[in-house]
């Protein structure tokens, strides 16, 4: 039995080709590296006697071996109706993934799981990144994890509670005074690091794109007519499209792929306004600023892989403003129960949103990931 | 198919059984009420293929028809091997059952998904509830996915972030200038609520005893060799003991049960000193104060099922120092990447104290319950 059916590293912009069992970062053009499978020995069946993590996805997962997978049970999280919410969005059928039930809280855990693993397999020990907070706190978890040594930087306005998840699992915390871009700089300078910045290493989407497989199975391997998600870095966004070709690949699914949804802040749209604008990568946003600090991202290295994933879907990119996020926010705490992050309520504000503009239908399927808890964001709610 | 196979409703003081299809609290000698089932027609195959959450034992719970389940995707947490962390304890096999991983951070979600779903069953539409902070969380935000009244009363000194859940979800928050036995006479005091305290209602331990289901299922239907539990209201380990006595009857487990261990503060240890005197029920303890705030509870009103639950498993009860509590919790988050409670951390210090006295063996496979997410507990560690 073959654990992973990984088969080579392929790169998006160029095509160049490179072996996956070495420690590599971008292709030398620039640009991210995808991994590439061989079509697997796998029925839908196997899946059902394994345990509910993103692990039972391990044939479409990079990792060879089952002793390198560092994991603190993380994946398959709930994929919730939400009728009251919905009737009030004028969504008959809303679904919000909730990816606050996780270790560390967010969906960042997927990536951090699936990248430290591999990372360790490959033969790092010393990772280092730049973050925006919750991906900081992932990586450091799932390195303590691995016995691995991590080195996070963040810039000071990060969430508090992230600066003490990294310190509580013993990883050194950098603050910078500054935004991501500021971070990156300083571990660039760091010499003896591996750099697992977003999309600087391939196997962080590997753990993201379990999103869409847990979608499309927790659909019974049909597929939502919309996914809306908070675009930031926007590999959660890739991975999902990364991982519905795949699966159309494999034969499990057909017909047309959900329209992709890439939600930003209007405080930091370089993506929406790349969209509106027809080009195939985005500018640098100045002054980025927004309540939804984890897609404070003024320029994402992946830029051209989300507009092609929206473009080929016939999604949209759509900016929304901090307000509505935080209306969205406790109108859906209130109707259902659900305390969100303020990046996953921005998603409630882009549908709301669309649904006004009639670009989505009252009867669509609509999937909106919440990609964090909302005990991360205590001061988005009033004592 | 009948979806629970409830029978009744039974009194383990005074023995009087008692129509469970009533709005009822208390037997009317005072003591908590259980849940008592049929045999149902059902084989462990059954379950492979239900959702991974606590619903899947539907026949074992007290929800009689599907369309009354309120769920916030709540159940099947992971039960994580911590090999380094357990090396450093001198206990081979030590496991944590990681119940950060559900709605709002903590364990009290069991109990409020099936608290809920069965009171608005049998026609509750308000509820109130004295709290230490999380059940309190848990049953608002319950509520509010039920479009349900809430009313919860907290001590002052509750952790911050329970106050946000409370208000985030709609619920009505009276803070009390006390500990919870004042937040309760508080509740006491307000006509028109359905009282949810702890076991004050017979429907909270159903859901917490799912905690016993799943690590006897995780573990392939075998036990582990000791459970140890975080104890405040107790509502938990009587929980966990009840599940594991169902399944015996079921025929789905056989062998003596787990040495079960209640786990307490020095600064509140009210059952460790009742069972040292051999007693069978607890005096109130004076001046509670712990850093584990969820376990300072004076006087439990279940005491006396927690002591029977240890002394018929041959476990025991013991007492932890704050400062301990803290040093363990650092420790484990530094070599396994977990970033628990102080009530979960609490079971490592006992864990030490129990493995230098001789009362666990080094190859004991022990059960710890992490009953919640530290970042609810952001103070736990420096900035």
């Amino acid at each position: 039995m073959t654990f992973s059916a990984l088969s080579h590293l392929e790169c998006p912009r160029c095509g160049a080709t490179h072996d996956a069992d070495q420690i590599i970062g971008l292709c030398p053009c620039g640009s991210p590296l995808l991994a590439r499978y061989d079509v697997p020995v796998l029925r839908k069946e196997d899946l059902a006697s394994r345990s509910p993590d993103l692990w039972r996805y391990h044939e479409l997962l990079p990792v060879r071996s089952p002793e390198n997978v560092v994991t603190l049970g993380e994946g398959m999280t709930p994929l919730l109706p939400m009728p009251r919410y919905g009737a009030e969005l004028g969504v008959d059928r809303l679904l919000m993934k909730d990816e606050g039930l996780i270790p560390t809280g967010t969906f960042k855990a997927r990536g951090a799981a699936v990248g430290v693993s591999r990372a360790y397999e490959v033969g790092v020990r010393k990772i280092a990144m730049p973050t925006n907070g919750n991906a900081g706190s992932a990586w450091a978890a799932y390195a303590a994890r691995a016995g691995m040594e991590a080195l996070i930087a963040m810039p000071v306005a990060a969430p508090e509670i992230c600066r003490r998840e990294v310190t509580a699992v013993g990883a050194r915390l950098q603050l910078i005074d500054g935004l991501i871009g500021d971070a990156a700089a300083y571990i660039r300078s760091q010499p003896g690091y591996f750099d697992a910045s977003t999309l600087k290493e391939p196997y962080r989407i590997e753990g993201k794109k379990t999103m869409g497989l847990e979608i499309a199975e927790q659909l019974g391997w049909s597929l939502p007519d919309v996914i809306v998600y908070p675009t930031g870095g926007g590999v959660g966004i890739i991975g999902i499209w990364k991982a519905l070709n795949e699966l159309r690949d494999l034969g499990w699914i057909s017909g047309p792929l959900p329209r992709l949804v890439a939600v930003q802040s209007t405080g930091c749209a370089p993506i929406v306004r790349a969209w509106e604008k027809g080009l195939v990568e985005s500018e640098p946003w100045p002054d980025a600023n927004t309540v939804a600090f984890g897609i404070t991202v003024p320029k994402a290295l992946g830029d051209f892989l989300v507009l092609q994933a929206i473009t080929e879907t016939n999604g949209c990119a759509i900016a929304v403003d901090d307000e509505d996020i935080l209306t969205e926010q406790h109108l859906a705490a209130r109707l259902e129960g659900t305390f969100t992050c303020p990046e996953g309520a921005a998603n409630f504000a882009a549908i709301r949103q669309l649904r006004e503009s009639g670009w989505l239908h009252a009867n669509d399927q609509v999937v909106a990931l919440n990609t964090g808890a909302g005990l991360k964001y205590p001061e988005t709610v009033p004592l």
